[in-house]
């Protein structure tokens, strides 16, 4: 299995809001496949309406380059090697904590994208994410 | 209640869901809320990768206008009242059966939007979703 | 195999070459992988520059829908079942003939577009492209 | 000859494929024309889709400038001469390693972008992408 299917994609997100509950934070999930394109999405009630968007960008990027946004966010910084990757893609590169791969095998599958709270938080959220996949 | 929970999203998603499992027809189901901001969305295993914007779009552009888009359609067609409205909004307003809004005690507090299928299909499958909600 | 390689793209291109240049119409040929995200593309020396962009989104179309651009034109005419369908996506919808899906063991596993003659000679490339694959 | 052909870029993309291959990074490698268009593109099996896009815009970029794009992210940070750049141009300004003019007796006739790896790694792929010109 080299993707990922809905099934897969709702464990990750109920993981996850398993976590943002416990920590009170309520927040934005998506999940993308191996292609970078969405599978589910979730909006828990009183999470940032912005974040939609950004939930959805931080795993279509984590898939993208197969990396963490936060690692990749610590690349782009002013005078780090991928300054400027931001500006790519349309506006879908995502450089700050929030994303992480969803991996099947030693092979990314696919990615979890989580906005709604700090940095930390959103990627802590994440992580819970990737736990239950 | 002037708008929608979560929970209520994923029920109306259920519905649409077992509804297109029954007419075999995998299906991309997304759910706005009365700010015209996703809620949720799920993408079914086999479901076109090209119907996830189509399906958030659809039901945004539902609430958006507080009308179904099979109707918003028939008004947009070459020499009608509202030609030229699927040009506008930055490319967000879906003219296409599978879109229905969502309402409570006659008040529109979201939409559905599906897309996968035939406008038939489509359309019938949100309206399931309308009656599980 | 769900998916396809550069080896299968160039070999889908090298068939589409050589069509194009047996009509004497040189052409831009892209394929994308079951993701829709692009794996190759070649512009053939003499052939317009504005068909790079409507060669890949034709690819991506075929992949996105898992149809023909040719057959999704027909049902995306004005009183038509997808009509405005050309609007959603960002402008990466394409409905006229030239983009074919790839298919291995019938399932659609990435897709060909070609463009840069009429469509019907857009299409007969894209149809050698496929019968090289 | 003012310009560069389908077999340039071949030749420059077998060259740079040569080099991303013996360093055991799969890339995405791009050519445009003096025109700033795209000649050829390949994204080798396990490139990064995120990829496709940037290796584009970076050869984009080193035609649109006649500069590399490493030099000109040197140019392109905080308190530099031409910070702000990545904004412009439709979010087409790469402005970090990988991207350098294709040079005829002296004249830039167009240019490759690679991405796939490190800043130091595309930058060394798209120098033997030159070096095959």
């Amino acid at each position: 299995m080299t993707n990922l299917t809905l099934e897969d994609a709702r464990r990750v997100i109920a993981a996850a809001e398993a976590k943002a509950t416990e920590i009170g934070q309520p927040m934005n999930i998506a999940v993308v496949d191996s292609g970078g394109n969405l599978v589910a999405h979730v909006r828990q009630d009183g999470a940032w309406i912005g974040s939609v968007n950004i939930s959805i960008n931080k795993a279509w990027t984590s898939k993208a380059f197969d990396i963490s946004t936060k690692d990749l966010g610590d690349n782009s910084q002013p005078n780090q090697q991928f300054f400027g990757i931001q500006n790519t893609n349309g506006g879908k590169v995502a450089i700050f904590a929030g994303g992480i791969p969803l991996s099947r095998d030693g092979v990314v599958v696919g990615a979890v994208g989580v906005s709604g709270g700090s940095g930390e938080q959103d990627h802590s959220v994440a992580e819970a994410g990737v736990a239950g996949f």
